[in-house]
């Protein structure tokens, strides 16, 4: 059974979760079998991973059967249990408490070999629907304060499975880093009166030269502040604070932005791995006037060294503005490789 | 020229660093080119790289010649220039500073094949004196306000050079996780009136199962809440806020117990890849009851997936008494893989 552990010093909680070394891939140096006639996630393997907690599928089908679009299931190698009460101990000086929380898998098409900027936007859309849907379901749960979204694509992002995917991870506690991104823009907003996402996106388009895509709804720039080479993020341009509250006509233009730009990333970058995360505030504020939320993509271009790991500083080799050029132009700029898929890492 | 520009949001500073776009391994998809016969680091080559300021070489030698045995020169591709004055600039909404700062590699052998786990204890000495002589030094130049020490081991690591080295960086900030990490131990202290890391110290002695090695004035243990599997942190038993201050008896017990814990790593996991970065209290501090200075190393087992990008959470799937275990048994638990050396990441 896993354990959320306190760290003592700066109040970061970890999880324990040894079920989760049973998982293939979870030590770099097993191979990631990467076998298309055995992938549980495929049509026709619907019995092969844990029942059902969602699906979008015809009305003339059956749950657990063929017929489905998106479908959503308990991970098989969960870093958490749903079952039970949360029990908080200490341990000596140190500070525990039990692996509640949900770990789901968002099986993204009945397709093996589908990948997300080769999807119709319809299809993305779907998706992103079905993330709503399961965050609205699992906030009704009143042990889970947080409710994370994410994607890992290809082995360099961490994904151990080929088949297209994203994951959703329902915590009994808020993560530091969110923690932090909610207080410090909350200190802005005591500062300034003014939300510091909505200040960005009135300073990215004066600047122009970070902006990669935008639409009626949504706006992509790379950040001033890029961690990252190529580190995009998709914010919707109507003040909101949770994801959970998006519309209909909003799905539509984040999938669409969202598409065009894993396309860009499969022309100039050559296929990167890449992985996604929404930002969105945690379910027990009230909806407030300084977050926003907004989804931050990642293509894995670096590695992270010791610097950045030991101090959470980094050093990005690549100007955002440069960035923002080259995605705008769409040339090709590294070569396209089977990066994505290739069956290295766990 | 690089700037530093900080996150409008959580206030991190980030080094865009267009420079080292032009460093072999930049890039993930450039391949790194191991060569030994053309090693800029290797003894007889010492014209191929910036003039050293410092070295440990016998006294009938001369400055950029043979006859070293470490030796620290300027980094060629560095992340920021030591000469001019910071100037802090606005952006419109934006924070940012001009990279001001000092870059340096310490060369831990003069041969080319030479690997920390293998060293005499004795040139691990010389290279933790390197590391206190050239901190000493760069705070005396009054725009660094931190220092900070790491070796990435490896190409997973983030190496892109096979031989052996570490690094040195000066910065005119004090980086967030290390200002975090400040303030969290200064919280404790104000709550229980004792140091939080020499109260972690004797709960791992009461508790044992943490512990992998230990000697007269040092203690190596996986932290309660430890990342990642088989992460481990090296303590100074005595309190000490700043690793400058360390002195001749107490480098030897620490290179006693790194070497000790490197040799487990390459028998128990195989050579792995790993990073280790040195934590100790900001200079402009004065010695504190409350910090106390360590050594983290983290091999490089697993992946970091999209979740630990995104949220500064992660999910650890060996509990680090179960890595305890299999350190202290000292008995393989993967095969030997020249991992480390695997020319393949950036």
């Amino acid at each position: 059974m896993s354990d959320l552990r306190k760290d003592p010093v700066i109040g970061r909680w970890v999880i324990i979760a040894t079920e989760r070394s049973k998982r293939p891939g979870a030590l770099i140096e097993d191979p990631v079998v990467y076998e298309e006639d055995s992938c549980s996630f495929c049509e026709g393997h619907e019995r092969e991973t844990p029942p059902e907690v969602l699906a979008f599928r015809s009305k003339s089908s059956l749950p657990n059967e063929r017929g489905w679009w998106v479908r959503v299931v308990p991970n098989l190698f969960p870093a958490m249990k749903i079952e039970g009460q949360i029990r908080r101990v200490g341990e000596g000086m140190f500070d525990k408490m039990n692996g509640i929380g949900a770990h789901e898998v968002v099986i993204e098409s009945p397709a093996h070999r589908a990948d997300m900027a080769g999807m119709e936007r319809k299809q993305i859309e779907e998706i992103l629907w079905a993330y709503r849907e399961r965050t609205i379901d699992l906030y009704g749960d009143r042990r889970f304060r947080y409710v994370m979204i994410f994607k890992n694509h290809g082995a360099r992002a961490g994904a151990t499975r080929e088949h297209s995917h994203s994951q959703i991870i329902a915590l009994p506690i808020v993560p530091k880093r969110v923690q932090e991104e909610v207080e410090g823009a909350a200190s802005y907003y005591d500062y300034k009166e003014r939300c510091v996402f909505c200040d960005m996106i009135r300073q990215e388009e004066r600047d122009k030269a970070r902006i990669v895509a935008a639409n009626e709804l949504f706006i992509a720039f790379h950040p001033y502040a890029s961690r990252f080479p190529f580190e995009t993020w998709i914010l919707p341009r109507q003040h909101e604070s949770f994801f959970s509250d998006i519309q209909m006509n909003e799905v539509a233009d984040l999938a669409a932005i969202l598409k065009h730009l894993l396309e860009r990333f499969k022309t100039v970058l050559g296929s990167p791995a890449f992985n996604y995360v929404i930002h969105t505030a945690p379910h027990d504020k009230e909806d407030t006037p300084s977050y926003h939320w907004h989804l931050e993509v990642i293509p894995r271009m670096t590695n992270i060294a010791g610097f950045e790991w030991g101090t959470g500083f980094y050093i990005n080799p690549i100007a955002p503005e440069e960035a923002g050029k080259r995605i705008l132009e769409g040339q090709p700029l590294l070569a396209a490789k089977e990066a994505a898929l290739e069956p290295s890492a766990g």
